[in-house]
């Protein structure tokens, strides 16, 4: 792990909680309005309900510094944010599987503000090959390896049955795609070099619906 | 916390981790095909990758035990594990913020499968009030109080923007909600008795950016 943010800045393999932790200060950050220039840690820490140290240390990974006394300078937190998380940047997706779920995330305009730029998708349904939802054609997925290429796509989104993830997600990895989305409950596996993020809506449900009947408990 | 999970079934407080593994387990099961009657730990462990000591722990808390030597029968464990994870019982929900994403998730028929039933929208933009997105009627925030009571909603979901989102979620939780699901990527704060799920799509976004762009290190 490169600890000198200020020269790989987009490559450093950071720790996952504070990768979790740098888009809340973001979200934070956003809702300023624009008489606030500074923000000092402290302030953060108190409304974040963080601890300013672990505030300090996260925002180090940026290779930027708060001037003493006066913190952080809003307007560059946010930008050297977004540029760091990689939400300035446009990467191109592939949705598998354009079900209600695919349809959904295709519609929801809202990602390409994180850097998200769904570019096609694909099915199996003949009825929906060729066709397009909100401007993104769907394909057979035949097409997969020639799109890839084609269209740069660096991500490929698995939102197909579960009995079809793990040979979607073996497509989609021979495709060249080397980072998946996985919003299926399967546990997908792919080859060394290849990462999976899960996004698992339901195991979200499962617990919010326990938590709810235990409280009467 | 009750360790009789025959008495409370759908009442045990579980460890998150648990809860997050029996909707794998679900998703696992429902891919086999009718002609297997009975499943082992061993074999659901060899193919899920996990312990099977740990998923004998795990299904222990359904309060169902599988037979020496030949294992739980797949499809009472099936009917168990959706019973008790939620899924087969209606949880009416309002969506609070019909903007893309709140949209697409009115537009996912696949959440009723999960026990998720969107009874209502909520929307501030006079141009959306009073309309229907997938049969589903959007109303003004003024009207929550009454929906709740008239609708039996149990289930918040949260899909405004950052700089509303705890303003929302003060006024959900105030209208007699009890479980908030939140799509923003704001550190929510809730009253005591009231639960809330953190989706943070863009939070996940952003670690498989760093994980993609760190592959080449």
């Amino acid at each position: 792990m490169n600890e000198k943010p200020s020269i790989q800045r987009n490559s450093i393999l950071l720790p996952e909680p504070t990768l979790r932790r740098l888009p809340w200060y973001l979200a934070y950050l956003s809702t300023k309005n624009s008489d606030e220039q500074y923000i000092s840690t402290t302030k953060m820490a108190g409304e974040l309900h963080v601890d300013p140290s672990q505030i300090a240390k996260d925002l180090s990974f940026l290779g930027i510094r708060g001037k003493t006394r006066i913190g952080y300078e809003i307007s560059t937190l946010v930008d050297t944010l977004r540029n760091f998380l990689g939400f300035a940047k446009r990467h191109n997706a592939v949705i598998v599987g354009v079900g209600s779920l695919g349809a959904a995330l295709i519609a929801d305009s809202g990602l390409q503000h994180y850097g998200l730029n769904i570019v096609a998708g694909i099915d199996t349904n003949p009825s929906l090959i060729g066709s397009d939802i909100c401007g993104v054609r769907i394909f057979s997925p035949d097409n997969l390896p020639q799109l890839v290429e084609k269209l740069g796509i660096v991500i490929g989104i698995v939102t197909v049955p579960v009995e079809s993830a793990q040979q979607v997600a073996n497509a989609i990895s021979q495709s060249g795609i080397r980072a998946l989305w996985n919003f299926t409950p399967t546990r997908i596996r792919v080859p060394e070099g290849v990462v999976v993020t899960n996004t698992s809506i339901y195991s979200h449900l499962a617990v919010m619906y326990n938590r709810l009947s235990s409280l009467d408990l």
